[in-house]
């Protein structure tokens, strides 16, 4: 008879599973991915290395899971925040954007891991996929805009996409550099500029 | 007495090095990175597979190479755009976005390999230094039009990051699902996209 996991063997296994993310985001936060390394994750959820290998087979797998689980965090803040009804469609994005940049900036080593450090390839294409997220938030609250006409017409695709490359890209010099910048004044030109590509009269030359 | 390279020696060496990288820009172009087998070029470049790993001890090495000698072609053309003397800061920005977006879309295997393909991390380094190029040239031509008044004041550092994140995001999109879209729409809304951001009045709301 094949071996049957009970239900209580499962629970606990996504306990294993979500106390391994957990201390692997907190190690994130101070190493980044490339000093997030398999004993010392073990040694911080105190499981063996081994049960470690047995949840994440290899470093590739463990860094897409977390670049996973800490995204899904930061989508959920960005999706809350383009769900404010009360406010415009451009002031919600506004809010969303600010939101996205304040919090990359409080945690600039996170930020960074999961924007632009160098990573595997599984990892980019995890990156791929959740601005491919991001992007359809954004293109959803563009469109609302549109038909309320408090946006001017566009292609909301288009622009979402470039939003989301836009901010990602302004806070990779920042956090990248980081004595050279005052982070609130980072966040509002960040924000502006990606508000003001979106909000703006057709640019005539083009 | 230690072997001395002759200048005959050295010079067929960098032919053949030219050569393979020439050889491996018309293959990244049929099958990106991910197809770059190190069998296949040294085949097309007519050497024996040692001898390429001779040049290259990995494929990592080989990409790595390929994607600088791939992006110095289009950051050379980009420049070109940004020094046109008879035109606006504006004007040249829009010239150069426009000539960038144009050729991605022509060969869009090389630019989604160049772009966006997931790769190797040293591959993921060369891409973050070259984005640094990128809005490097693009700050230049931001601050001229900031001191000629053809551009309002902003932060050209911040502003020339965001406008090389957002013509390569928007890009990302019609590279990756070449059917829904019109290239030269495409072209004119991404670029109109970012000239918007930089030359539009402060937006209020941030």
């Amino acid at each position: 008879m094949a071996y049957r996991e009970t239900l209580r063997v499962r629970e606990r296994k996504l306990a294993t599973r979500k106390n391994i993310l957990t201390n692997a985001l907190i190690l994130l936060n101070e190493v980044g991915f490339a000093g997030l390394q398999m004993a010392t994750l073990a040694q911080r959820s105190t499981i063996a290395t081994g049960t470690l290998y047995r949840y994440f087979p290899s470093k590739e797998d463990l860094c897409t899971a977390v670049f996973e689980h800490a995204t899904e965090i930061e989508v959920a803040q960005v999706q809350q925040h383009l769900e404010t009804a009360e406010l415009s469609a451009a002031e919600r994005i506004a809010a969303a954007l600010t939101a996205f940049a304040k919090r990359a900036l409080r945690a600039p080593i996170t930020a960074w891991a999961l924007i632009a450090e160098p990573v595997e390839p599984a990892v980019v294409a995890a990156r791929l996929r959740y601005r491919e997220r991001y992007a359809g938030l954004f293109a959803q609250a563009i469109e609302q805009g549109i038909r309320e006409n408090t946006l001017p017409p566009q292609d909301s695709a288009l622009s979402s996409r470039a939003l989301v490359g836009a901010i990602a890209e302004a806070l990779v010099g920042p956090l990248a550099h980081k004595t050279e910048f005052d982070p609130n004044q980072a966040i509002t030109d960040s924000v502006r500029f990606c508000l003001q590509a979106i909000t703006a009269k057709n640019y005539p030359h083009v």
